[in-house]
């Protein structure tokens, strides 16, 4: 079998999401051959992100700078705050290109089975935000499933002493679908027809 | 979308055999939730294996040390050489555990379509090792596709002058295999190669 190194490398390898073992050992006779241009490089783009990448006080989304580059824009429509559970959904509603407004990620969704509640979700920052007389709606984009919708719920219940809108992403989503596995045009339709909770 | 560190980081696990672009950034988020226990591991390991694997200057296995681990392994019996095209097939038949001989990887098969004649293969290494009056068989275990078995033709012609016994893998029923599901090829050989109970 491989050696020490190797055997190491192979194991870190199968433990990231989508590489069994077998992907994994393909994966670490893919780097080897490829040493200079994609071996080096990643170990060095994993050692900087690892230090550089840091959560964005404000809104959550991860950057090499906080605040975050959206939360930096100065094009993105403050009046807006749109709510994810977490960063991989803000980047599939980056890449439908429809949302201009401002994010907010809650690092999870409410979950009895889990164990999570209100307390482990980013909601003080976000009821901050949502007190700002700048903003004017808060849109729920949450996913489709039971938790989803029970945290969009429970969000509204607390956001409804405000003079905020909160609106929820239309009813185009199929029932149990994940934010981070939807095509874009899904993902436009039910941005484009969001309606009041 | 991602920032710059991020999205390169990004970029290069999609490089990845078996990643594509959603499941880099799964891995990526996974990576970032993980820093400690899996991201600066794996960082350290990568660059680690870049520099400490090599290719075996006898066999052209990978390892941190040359001769590698198999033909520094005296209880390895010296006079049987498998002939492999890759170290993954390598690693395969070490994973069956039933081989105790020593091994020979080309780096390849000869393909006209690819441009990969015999000077790009590991052969001359073959040729000498197989001169070794210690060798008495060399087990060509290339795979049985067209460029598997034109590499196991064209070895078995190159190694006619030399005292050794030439052998390769049975071709057959894969163990579990269902008559109905197999082509009509392996069928054929299985046939042709049966053998009294």
């Amino acid at each position: 079998m491989a050696a020490s190194d190797l055997e190491r490398l192979i194991q870190l390898l199968g433990r990231l999401p989508g590489l069994g073992p077998r992907s994994a050992r393909r994966a670490a006779l893919h780097l080897l051959k490829k040493r200079d241009s994609l071996m080096q490089p990643l170990a060095t783009a994993l050692a900087e992100a690892a230090v550089s990448v840091k959560s964005c006080a404000n809104c959550g989304n991860l950057d090499s700078e906080d605040p975050c580059a959206i939360c930096r824009d100065p094009k993105r429509d403050p009046a807006v705050i749109c709510v994810v559970a977490e960063v991989g959904d803000l980047w599939a509603l980056e890449r439908s290109a429809t949302y201009r407004g401002r994010y907010h990620v809650l690092g999870g969704t409410l979950s009895a089975l889990d164990g999570i509640g209100p307390e482990q979700l980013n909601l003080e920052g976000l009821l901050r935000r949502a007190g700002d007389p700048l903003v004017q709606e808060v849109v729920l984009a949450t996913g489709a499933t039971v938790e989803g919708q029970t945290t969009a719920h429970y969000i509204a219940d607390r956001l409804a002493g405000l003079p905020v809108t909160v609106s929820r992403l239309a009813h185009g989503l199929p029932v149990g679908g994940e934010l981070d596995y939807l095509d874009d045009g899904t993902l436009m339709a039910a941005l484009k027809a969001r309606r009041p909770l």
